[in-house]
């Protein structure tokens, strides 16, 4: 007699491996469209697509989850429809997790005229002009009508340096925000994430990181970081978030998509990533590699007949030359495009693969100081390597 | 015993199927990389690739053959980069046959400062000024460096309307370059086809379809057509070419898209088309079906949950509605492009595959008639499509 195995309730996570000597940490987040294996980054498909990409390529490179932009789809084609054609899984073909973000941070960057009012930001699109208004509210019904399996709070990210003053009033409307968030309806089986700000200041990313605890969300994020401070402060302040935020649940740094970063992020004990690094890049024709990265443009590759990068699996790899795609890209040919995409998509996916997979195997400080080697290596070794 | 099956020689023209009641007959054309079914449609690969599509999506898609542009080619990337890189099959990992063009007809329409001299044109890139000089010779050697299976000889496309004397002059000096062609050395495997030209006259048609036959090509083009003339004057122009043509080799019309156009070209005879209609239009957001194009950016689709065309196989329409796509086309997303340019050349693969089919089996005529009327009767029920 076999027992039927049943799946876990959206939200469950489990911790797999941890690692002894740092607080890195392999676990499974259960969603709504299945579990996620962590740490995990995640490609951004701002409007309804990863750019460039078919679902089937994401499965074929090994994308477990992507993020969508509220703001964006909120504009175009407005959230009454991607409901009415069945949520933006149906929408757009995915049937893998998908998490998206409360609009906040776009508003903020993207939007025209925008007043901020105690209860939300009032805006216009930087597309036609047409007024919203977002706040906590409106964020979470436009999350529930997309059916994203992972809702962020709206939340309110201050600029980078900040004073004092307005950080600690920045992280004091995010969370009467949060506890307003955490009280609306949700789409069946959708979790909700609380983010965790408080600029560069350690007492306020304390005092936010236990009060959002204290309202309770199924995982936790730090925001408000890689808007532009140096990489020390940035990694201080991840720490600063993380280590008052359960170990129990999943911690999600938002917008970070630089390898050395990622990896002292999940070494602080963050499991989840996004950024658009992987597919901006490539419309500006940069390979990313497990090592560095380089403009496949570049004149030097112009009789290269190597893949991307040698011994990568990816489509892109196995069947043509950086000479090939630097024609493309010089040309203008959308498929150049496409093909780095895929490249760096699956460049990324496998980094955390094998980041996985050395935590698993109680590796990961070996794994990491040798990854730091590589990459100064190269570093050194030139050759349009950065 | 079994005896061992013989791959027939490049250029061995197998005839399967005559329709009793027309010039239209199904045949197998043997190329260096492998047969070809015809009648066939062949999709424009500009640049180097067909745009937005990657080797294993013609593949997919039912394409067999596809045409690269020798003009484009030898400008960016050039054909020495080509060469070095394997030629044009290895260069974009396409391993089916490629038809090259000489390159004439874009040096008339896309060149600066060109000079017509008797033994070719002087002309200058439309990207950066280089000057480059493309006579008989030339077009043969950089077809021979592209590797392309079936090369063209370089002709004079007049324009339309062209008085007499215009077209007679380009007849002989397509006539000439014709036996200079013949005569360069080829691409291992390499068909060189001729072009019949001569504008709207049937005596001229006639005598450069004679002319090119006594000097002996591969296959048979007839060029110089759908350059705006009407189209009882242009389905004329075809008949006047192919008339005089053998049976027994391939004729091709360069340049012809049109649905309708090309069955009538096929009860003619005619085997081989190219167009850049349904990759060009995909990118401007129309969609094909078998009986008629539509606009999928329009407002009335924008939730439309029906694929683009129901009942077709293609990825897209196995995935994606018109809303999506509609949405991908209408913020600029790269994937909108993708989807519709594989629909289409699915479309116009489907197609050719069904008419093949009728002539097989003898009902080309009846087809033919069945395509008309529901062509018709969509027309006449309008919503959009036309």
């Amino acid at each position: 007699m076999t027992t039927p195995q049943t799946t876990p309730p959206p939200g469950t996570f489990e911790i797999l491996h941890a690692d002894a000597s740092s607080g890195a940490r392999t676990g499974r987040l259960w969603t709504a469209h299945g579990p996620i294996e962590t740490p995990v980054f995640m490609p951004v498909g701002t409007q309804g697509t990863v750019k460039t990409l078919e679902p089937r390529d994401l499965t074929e490179n090994g994308v477990q989850v992507i993020l969508g932009n509220t703001y964006h789809l909120m504009l175009r084609p407005g959230v009454s429809i991607v409901e009415a054609c069945g949520g933006l899984h149906r929408f757009m073909g995915w049937g893998g997790p998908i998490l998206t973000d409360s609009g906040g941070f776009q508003v903020f960057s993207l939007a025209n005229l925008r007043k901020v009012r105690p209860g939300g930001v009032e805006f216009q699109s930087h597309i036609d002009g047409t007024k919203f208004f977002l706040g906590p509210a409106e964020a979470m019904a436009i999350q529930r009508g997309l059916g994203s399996d992972i809702a962020m709070c709206l939340d309110e990210c201050p600029p980078y340096p900040c004073d004092p003053q307005t950080a600690c009033q920045a992280v004091d409307k995010t969370l009467s925000w949060a506890a307003l968030c955490k009280r609306q309806a949700r789409a069946p089986g959708q979790l909700v994430f609380g983010i965790v700000q408080g600029g560069e200041y350690a007492p306020l990313r304390e005092r936010c990181a236990r009060e959002l605890v204290a309202i309770g969300f199924d995982g936790y994020a730090v925001g408000g970081v890689s808007v532009g401070e140096p990489e020390p402060v940035l990694l201080r302040e991840i720490d600063d978030g993380v280590r008052h935020l359960p170990v129990a649940r999943p911690r999600y740094v938002m917008g970070l998509g630089d390898f050395g970063q990622m990896v002292a992020s999940v070494a602080c004990g963050v499991d989840m990533f996004d950024c658009v690094m992987p597919t901006r890049h490539a419309r500006n024709g940069t390979a990313f590699t497990r090592h560095g990265s380089f403009p496949v443009k570049a004149g030097e590759y112009k009789l290269d007949t190597r893949p991307v990068e040698e011994g990568c699996g990816c489509y892109a790899c196995r069947h043509f030359s950086r000479a090939y795609i630097r024609h493309l890209l010089n040309v203008g040919e959308i498929l150049g495009v496409r093909l780095l995409t895929i490249h760096n998509v699956h460049c990324y996916m496998g980094f955390f693969r094998e980041m996985r997979a050395a935590i698993a195997a109680g590796a990961f400080e070996t794994w990491r100081r040798e990854f730091a080697a590589k990459r100064q290596e190269q570093r050194g070794a030139g050759s349009g390597e950065s």
